[in-house]
């Protein structure tokens, strides 16, 4: 998470790369909504920085916290999950493990399964008619490692969703000739600045050039895929795993982690998010609790009945605004069920909710709005330069030359 | 094999993707080197074509042969092995299955086993001191899906065998600036054309400025890593795992196929290659009359000796030619140990040096060369048009424009 890598497809040893980071990649919401409600922004910079950090210093916000807590001497890395069986006789799980650094496999059980593994790394890649014989760049914006190299391209970003609005605009800000986002449903309706432009759904390419639905067509160097994630569990048995599309409450798993039909089997981090670090970390302090009989699991129709209330209350969503206070209900309740840190969450809403008019009213600014701090009460600082005119990225320059500005 | 796809990365379901093909491959070494002895060139295309034929003919001549034996029906498509385990007790295989399409996994038991898997599909990557922030495109060989990208660039490619002498080749063709191949012991050593060269290993990079171990350095827009692959049996055990490099005659493996520790387990293709199709026929051919009880197997310590003799021969190869020499007689063994049709592999050899010599001679019209059948003594046409003025790679014009050509 937040960790970048230079690498695409596959990773050192050969299994598929989870990362889908790249460089010049911001936050594309306030710090102020997801900061760990035990891990202030305040405690890790000692000072406060801008609403919306670069990757490298969201990474050592997270970093230090893993270090804070010595969580590391507790994972065990290199190891590829190869197989998960569960028996029913013994109530236990056994994992077939793959040491990736030494080639060598092994069986071990466990009691309980927590599956952490996020949806946001298989991509979802839809085949168009002709697409084979684009003769430029075609990869999935999991693959997107930087805009640098489409300086001075026509590139055609396919999807409505963050990806396509954010590869667009950092294509855009690094040089591109001109960005097209072509949407199946609706636009993303961003006022986009000159030379950004939205196209309905592509029906076909011939060659360099894109046809479009509404009949129009168009010449590109490049095609990026930004048509979102396959929630993907490959090491598990169908009947233990979680299918769904990316919604904000994903059908059997009571409050949203508990697998309903395996209680000993749980997942987090499976929604859609508007909440993230806070909400994992709501999920994870939940699935502990169960863990150690400290949350005492009601039956399974009982759990059902749960599931189906808060399906029916994400169905009556009708708005962004429904979504956020959706979500925000949810983790209020993760919160109130354990001794996470409560904090308040409507001030999180309305952040929510003033990020979404930001981005409205302009897309190449909203980055530079500064919000305050609802664990801390800390007000942000105004980043020193204009997120559009920031071409660098890296921990030393935001927080070394900030410094400068203060001095 | 030799099938073509626009993805990179993974695949529609997301699996990793196993093919390395690209647009404009042309074989790169002569058709009649790779003959099916039980299915000819000629069988399929009725007349004679040329030596090097591109990947969508080849790919054709695959297919006939696939459809004259209707294997199609015999083969689970969109179906991954999630693991494998062995019960001594049984003698049985217990094959864990992903039916991709629909999301179900199931077990089925199974008397032998053929790993044919390939070990060209995994990408070899190692990590150069900078190359995280090397601006432009990185990529793996493996993702290379056509030289159009790299018109008008600046590529340097990162190793010394096939992938980097073709992709090279192949992008200063389609219109590359520049082309630079960095190796790590020997220098490929062709002649090259103007605008490509070779230098010694980068030692690290600086932005898009590469180092050269030799002090030199130099600006690249895309970095192509030709570095080769892994071995990877992710599915299997490590006690059933074939674990080694690339090379002609991998340890372990009796007649270069049948797992020593266990002979129920069989490997296909897991050799480096001169031969290709017919050795891997004549491997399939000897699999299958080892399943079928037409070959029995010497005891372990004796196959222990064979696979020594044959480890040693390999240890003994000086030269490519020498190489050849090896493969050939490795082949005709094989061949006759089972009932593939016999034919004249000397001359095989033959050409497979003289293919060594036209490379040497002109990398940009060794191409052009032509070769006589072994299997059904036509000599090849010579092409319509030089490889490096034929930028239409397709099954149609390679075919059609001939018979124009012909009337």
């Amino acid at each position: 998470l937040w960790n970048y890598t230079w690498r695409t497809g596959l990773g050192p040893y050969g299994e598929p790369l989870h990362g889908s980071m790249y460089r010049y990649l911001w936050s594309n919401g306030p710090k102020e909504c997801l900061e760990f409600a035990d891990y202030s922004f305040n405690e890790h910079f000692g000072k406060p920085i801008s609403s919306y950090p670069p990757r490298p210093v969201l990474f050592d916000y997270i970093q230090g916290r893993v270090k804070k807590s010595d969580v590391r001497q507790h994972i065990r890395f290199n190891t590829a999950v190869r197989w998960v069986s569960y028996q029913p006789e013994t109530r236990k799980f056994t994992m077939i493990l793959d040491d990736l650094a030494n080639n060598r496999t092994y069986a071990e059980e466990f009691d309980d399964l927590v599956v952490a593994s996020a949806h946001f790394s298989t991509p979802n890649m839809p085949h168009f008619k002709g697409i084979e014989n684009f003769p430029g760049t075609v990869m999935h914006a999991h693959d997107f490692r930087g805009a640098d190299q489409f300086k001075g391209k026509d590139v055609l970003l396919i999807g409505s969703s963050y990806s396509a609005e954010d590869i667009g605009i950092q294509s855009y800000k690094h040089g591109a000739r001109s960005v097209t986002i072509s949407y199946r449903s609706r636009p993303l309706g961003m006022k986009w600045p000159e030379g950004m432009k939205e196209l309905p759904l592509v029906t076909h390419f011939r060659n360099d050039v894109a046809h479009f639905s509404d009949g129009s067509k168009e010449r590109f160097d490049a095609v990026i895929m930004c048509t979102g994630y396959q929630h993907k569990f490959p090491f598990l048995p169908d009947n233990l795993r979680l299918k769904t599309k990316n919604c904000l409450y994903p059908d059997g798993i009571y409050k949203g982690i508990v697998f309903n039909e395996l209680p000993q089997l749980m997942y987090l981090g499976m929604q859609d998010q508007y909440f993230t670090f806070n909400m994992f970390d709501a999920q994870a302090w939940f699935a502990r609790d169960v863990m150690m009989g400290k949350i005492e699991l009601p039956g399974k129709e009982e759990r059902e009945d749960d599931i189906k209330k808060w399906l029916d209350l994400n169905a009556a969503c009708q708005t962004h605004d429904d979504e956020i206070d959706f979500q925000t209900n949810y983790v209020k309740e993760l919160i109130t069920l354990t001794d996470y840190p409560g904090f308040d969450l409507d001030a999180v809403a309305a952040m929510f909710k003033q990020w979404l008019r930001d981005k409205e009213e302009d897309i190449l600014t909203y980055r530079d709005k500064t919000y305050t701090s609802v664990i801390t009460g800390t007000e942000s600082e105004k980043h020193h330069t204009p997120w559009i005119k920031e071409m660098d990225d890296s921990y030393e320059r935001y927080l070394y030359h900030q410094n400068k500005v203060r001095a």
